[in-house]
């Protein structure tokens, strides 16, 4: 990830306001709960052409994850604006870029506002992915499958900065050989990948787990369910188990600087990666853009 | 918190270097791994009178903590030199002082090195929490008693910048009334406090959960088992379900900044508060200033 362009949002005036800064300048207080808490929140749009994609779902999620952390509501057409002066920033780069959009709880102990900022850079080319897929590892996540609703404090489906355990599921994915990981609750569900969602096809039917499991709705995931039902492919929200992917004719980990990229491997088992559905999808995808 | 004194350390360089900053001073940039992931381990220790307690207890957790993240091993010497820098600048403090100190995994993206610092502030006065005792609510923490050995992954043990799950736990005890937490297992072991371990006095043995559940090593409880067992007091580090809880004659949530604060209710119900017995643990904590 190379930084290209950093807009600092200031919560604490009225309506907030945004001001252009260098991307590596350093803007962060030592004791901004945002790094000595993980306490805040993220979304990561990708972006083409200087037009963000799928903006609207990255706001709805972004103030979804607010109100699970009793975070500040946040102004969404503040947030559309710094987000679409990052964007236009970066028009002319003729990678994919993307921004990612920060709201953190401020500095520890006074009574202030939120910190936040949005940050456009320069994507990974999700070409690779796309083409060849992803060899994939099942993890343990920990929790069971119905944690969000009995334990909310385990803020399980909100994108909050905490994501160690994240980073940690891929670093053990490394240590086995592989790209990635889904992860599996601790009574067996499929859940999601650590910044991914799953898509796995089932005789013909393009299945994704229920956000009730504690996931976080996929951006990307929605788009490509509702291209393919604008096609009029069948597609479902359910629960799979591990089994359940064993009988999957194809499956894919969708993110918004990836777009869906194909498992061609499960744990080690081979797994079909049909390139022609993969393209459609991406297609799809790209098109987004008006 | 009120920030005193800031030292930024270098890990770049060989040796690493240590520079004084002011305290309110923006460090930190918007793409470190510390702030974007919670990626990045800290420490807080307390300081009577410049002097750090219990500071090797706590750079060996530090250590660690960092082999549990497959961070750098920390140069114990340049993190010693850093904290004790801070901690003297606050020798003339008449309150309790503490000082956090942090490492995180640096930039994103580039090869960089981690990012440092050991900020040192004002506690709160933990003189009220030890007379009057806290209230506090048992709260499940979503994982078994083994994922630490069965899904080392999920950091269960490492004290990480991914505290998110820590604060939404006591704004959920705020929300019933109370000031602190007791998690638990979803298999009904109990775990730990948010930021604190738990002492139980039960048939007048002191006894505090085992490492081995996937919770933090307590350097104040530490300290505590070392005193009464100089003293010939019986401790034990054992396993307790919820139903040993209710057998307690007395309990305790151990922590750098409050030292031992008694509990006083747990999930309403009143526990018997040692004032003489918590009166002798934390002359025996302040004393480890030599």
């Amino acid at each position: 990830m190379k930084p290209l362009t950093l807009h600092l949002i200031d919560l604490s005036v009225p309506g907030g306001s945004i001001t252009r800064h260098e991307p590596d300048e350093t803007l962060v207080r030592v004791d901004d709960l945002g790094i000595t808490r993980g306490d805040g929140i993220f979304e990561v749009a990708a972006v083409l052409h200087g037009t963000p994609l799928a903006l609207e779902a990255h706001l709805a999620r972004f103030a979804r994850s607010a109100r699970m952390l009793d975070l500040p509501e946040p102004d969404l057409d503040l947030w559309r604006r710094a987000v679409g002066a990052a964007a236009a920033d970066m028009a002319d780069q003729p990678g994919l870029t993307a921004v990612k959009f920060i709201m953190t709880r401020g500095i520890e102990g006074a009574a202030s506002a939120p910190t936040g900022w949005a940050l456009g850079f320069l994507a990974d080319d999700p070409a690779p992915a796309q083409a060849e897929g992803l060899d994939v590892v099942l993890l343990d996540r920990g929790y069971r499958h119905d944690v969000a609703d009995t334990s909310p404090w385990l803020l399980a489906g909100a994108k909050t900065l905490a994501y160690a355990i994240n980073k940690a599921a891929l670093r053990e994915a490394e240590r086995r050989g592989a790209d990635d990981v889904i992860f599996i609750s601790s009574d067996g569900y499929v859940l999601e990948g650590p910044s991914s969602t799953l898509i796995a096809r089932i005789d013909g039917t393009y299945i994704t787990p229920p956000v009730s499991l504690g996931i976080l709705p996929g951006t990307t995931q929605g788009d490509v369910f509702a291209d393919l039902e604008r096609q009029g492919v069948p597609t479902r929200v359910d629960t799979l188990s591990v089994n359940d992917l064993e009988t999957a004719g194809a499956m894919w980990l969708c993110s918004s600087t990836r777009g869906a990229a194909p498992i061609r491997t499960l744990d080690g088992r081979r797994i079909t990666v049909d390139h022609r559905a993969t393209e459609l999808i991406n297609t799809g995808l790209d098109a987004r853009r008006q």
